[in-house]
């Protein structure tokens, strides 16, 4: 896996380029040239990289190996047309759009699956890397790429990375709601979160060797109508017990198999 | 804190009473007896902890200075009736369940917001312990016990506890849930769910130190109305379909500080 050494530029200077940028470098990759619409965060994001920057699509680098759009999933479309080059690899990092979004000849996707934001450090070793492109040299060439990231590489097609990404939602997105309003809820109270995060981290620790289905506990698994009839009574009409009650009946439905 | 040491009888042989049980030991505390309805479970966790077991309530010691009522919820109330005593503390260790439900003068709540199960080993210096007490001097014995057991101390009423409890419906029981259905999603695509492991870990670990609705992130909260339309097209009608649109509002309208 070793030898690779790829010229990039860097399409976009937001969290996944602020990222993935570093960590390229890191891994003797050269990053030639970043582009931002706006001049500031290509500016901010150059220095970090200590590489070129420009905010025109005609001053960009055409001799790298590899454009990594990073920009917004509405842009991506639109940028990759704006992108003239001849023969190169150009891919995106979205989880939600079709890798044929992108109007080149060479395309692909590297899609590192995690949540990005500047201040908080990542450990890429620890990030899921899904793989895809047209070629399979191109696709060859991204997987090596992503191997010397992580050891987490799948290679995952775009209808695979779009049912992905709507599961992602559930496991992260939604499950972060139900912290939310718990904290909701104890806040009425003046309870403060902290007293529930011991369990929220063993709720989450536990899937990591159970199917979530083994582990499900609470009163509905147990169809304990007491306990159900207290919770409901106490959240009264609201979204808290619309959902509530929702959630309840996945749970009893899944349970009957009827899910 | 030190020098405390109560005669305890357990009554139960379940989960809680199996970890409880040893944990007391191994802090100093002298565990005189287990009670069990059935006898194996008495005779097993009485092996454990070496000490006297019964299945009959009038051959319960009556001299020990605490009566650990470990039992499920729904027999707390029968059981604290046949249980008969003089002036001794007796306490529940439910989420659900009031004090008052013990039929006794000298009552508490001594309750491990943890969910146990007996194969896996549990850190009591990471079990939030919440404690109640009908008088003051059985109070201050439960605080003391429980910080012997965990730093995690908190003094929280009956009310409260039930507020509790529907909070951690929320952030434990339904999170689990959401990475049910992530993991039914997936496997219809034949994609393991461990590829959205790291990610669940990440979403979990963010609110050690931030507000959870200060990190939502996803499409709901973007107010991403194409990748909506795509996610809940892929779902079609079905309780996946229903929890997505049900959830997604929940975050906009709590967005809106509607909720």
């Amino acid at each position: 896996m070793s030898g690779l050494k790829l010229k990039i530029v860097l399409i976009g200077a937001g969290n996944v380029a602020w990222h993935l940028g570093k960590e390229l470098q890191k891994n003797d990759q050269e990053i030639v040239q970043v582009y931002n619409r706006s001049v500031e965060p290509a500016i901010v994001l150059s220095r970090r990289l200590k590489c070129d920057f420009t905010t025109r699509f005609d001053e960009i680098y055409t001799e790298a190996d590899l454009y990594i759009l990073a920009v917004k999933d509405a842009a991506i479309e639109k940028v990759s047309k704006e992108l003239k080059l001849n023969n190169k690899l150009v891919v995106h990092t979205s989880g939600a759009i079709n890798q044929s979004c992108i109007k080149h000849d060479r395309i692909g996707v590297f899609y590192p699956l995690q949540t990005f934001s500047k201040e908080k450090r990542l450990h890429f070793k620890t990030i899921p890397f899904c793989i895809e492109a047209a070629k399979s040299e191109d696709y060859n060439t991204l997987m090596r790429l992503a191997t010397l990231l992580s050891p987490l590489v799948y290679n995952i097609n775009s209808h695979q990375r779009k049912v992905l990404h709507v599961a992602a939602v559930f496991a992260c997105n939604f499950s972060n709601l139900m912290y939310m309003m718990a904290d909701d809820i104890l806040q009425k109270e003046n309870i403060p979160l902290d007293i529930l995060k011991p369990l929220i981290k063993e709720t989450a620790s536990k899937i990591k060797n159970h199917s979530p289905s083994k582990v499900q506990t609470g009163p509905a698994v147990r169809k304990d109508k007491s306990t159900l009839k207290t919770h409901l009574d106490y959240l009264e009409k609201g979204k808290h017990f619309d959902v509530y009650q929702i959630l309840t009946e996945t749970i009893k439905a899944k349970n009957n198999d009827e899910l």
